[in-house]
């Protein structure tokens, strides 16, 4: 039970701390100040909730692996900085580049109304520290669904321009929305020993929902006539895009550079 | 009148912007999240300044300039965003790189003491919006200086490497500390009209706090026996560095590719 909680709760952490990697090459860079304070505000968020999962994860592996390994302990930020690529298990929809302005909303929206959900139902977690991180996470999550819908609706229904960018982003986005709902491994055994979120039970949830919001931004459903369509996926059992190598190199660099950072 | 008000104003938001702006590329760069996450919101707290400041300006822009000039409507991202770099106004402490750790903590410190001291006085400026901007960041300001005065101690009394970091970054930065307190000629037209601080008279009271400081990392003054090193200046007036060409680049490309970004 232990290795499934703890690749559960990395999956978590690193769903969290990749995209507000992402999310912060924004800082100082968006279009408005307003905007660009409310991006990097998610990002300190989510960057909040990672570190609260990574905490945890840390805890949790110490337990399993120290004794038998004898390998230095771990902490939030070994596992933040110091894993390679294969060991993320994060989705492949939060580490797709920034893309425009419309790209970076829409990757928020589809993530963010996910997190929504599943964080709804891991308030009630057989695992007290999961269902107490979700709890005082969904707070936050409620609100980037708000405003990431709100974004949706302006550009969907904005100008000729807005809207083209938006549908642009939908197309190379949508690929990507599958796997969120597609259990790893870890998920089915969590799900079975009580701890983890069924993400086929919320994906109806999530389309309910996206498509509400692409109504009132007077676009058609995505999800209309989209059930044959090939999904990508691999990120959750740690198979990347090329995009994770990037977002590594540079998230990296300090610690690799010097090693425990302790002057 | 109008004019120095207006040329103060900016002067105040550059600051706050520029440095910013530095700070926020430390952004999931950081050596440890907990302090990724420190700086990341001492970012947010100075663009939340620079956006009051700017919104002030833009209204004193509007009323002084577009009537003879017709000149489109300035708002606080026009000033942000699309200025030249001979515009700003910061001084050039703040726009020098973040280099090491040591180097983005010892900038923070010598801003952050400095604006401490003329926020305070700046509270009681005969312009309301500006008492009421300094009195509504000063909170934000005292944490930044005990924040950063706190890391100061820790690196100067810490390892030989976190001291010899901290040395190196003190002759990098020093000949810039000298401007914050030589006045620009709206900062001495701004005093003699009543708004303005005088920024020759808060020099002995910033000395006295990095004495302090700099007595608890167990280093020597940096103040003593520096009477007779040359300073750099120019930044106030609108000379700058090479780096702000830098940031200005990075900052404005959005802006400048999507002119009004209005979608």
């Amino acid at each position: 039970m232990n290795e499934t909680l703890y690749n559960y709760t990395l999956h978590l952490a690193d769903n969290a701390l990749i995209l507000a990697q992402r999310n912060s090459e924004w800082c100082g860079h968006g279009p408005v100040l307003e905007q660009d304070i409310a991006i990097t505000n998610i990002s300190l968020d989510l960057i909040g909730q990672a570190r609260s999962l990574y905490q945890y994860a840390a805890e949790l592996s110490n337990n399993i692996f120290s004794s038998t390994t004898g390998a230095r302990t771990a902490t939030e930020d070994t596992l933040a900085y110091l894993r390679e690529g294969r060991a993320y298990k994060n989705c492949l929809l939060v580490e797709q580049p920034n893309g425009d302005w419309a790209q970076t909303i829409l990757r928020q929206f589809f993530f963010s109304t996910c997190q929504f959900f599943l964080y709804q139902r891991l308030q009630r977690s057989a695992d007290s520290t999961l269902a107490a991180i979700a709890e005082k996470s969904l707070k936050e999550v409620t609100y980037h669904v708000r405003w990431s819908s709100e974004w949706v609706i302006r550009l969907g229904d904005g100008t000729e321009e807005s809207r083209n960018r938006l549908l642009n982003a939908l197309d190379d986005l949508w690929p990507f929305t599958g796997e969120m709902f597609t259990p790893a491994g870890y998920e089915t055994d969590a799900v079975n020993l009580g701890f983890g979120v069924d993400v086929k039970a919320i994906k109806p949830l999530w389309e309910q929902r996206v498509n509400e919001i692409f109504a009132e931004a007077t676009l058609s459903s995505p999800i209309t006539g989209s059930e044959g369509v090939w999904m990508q996926s691999g990120g959750k059992e740690g198979v990347h895009t090329e995009q994770l190598g990037f977002i590594l190199a540079e998230m990296q660099s300090m610690q690799r550079t010097f090693p425990g950072c302790e002057w």
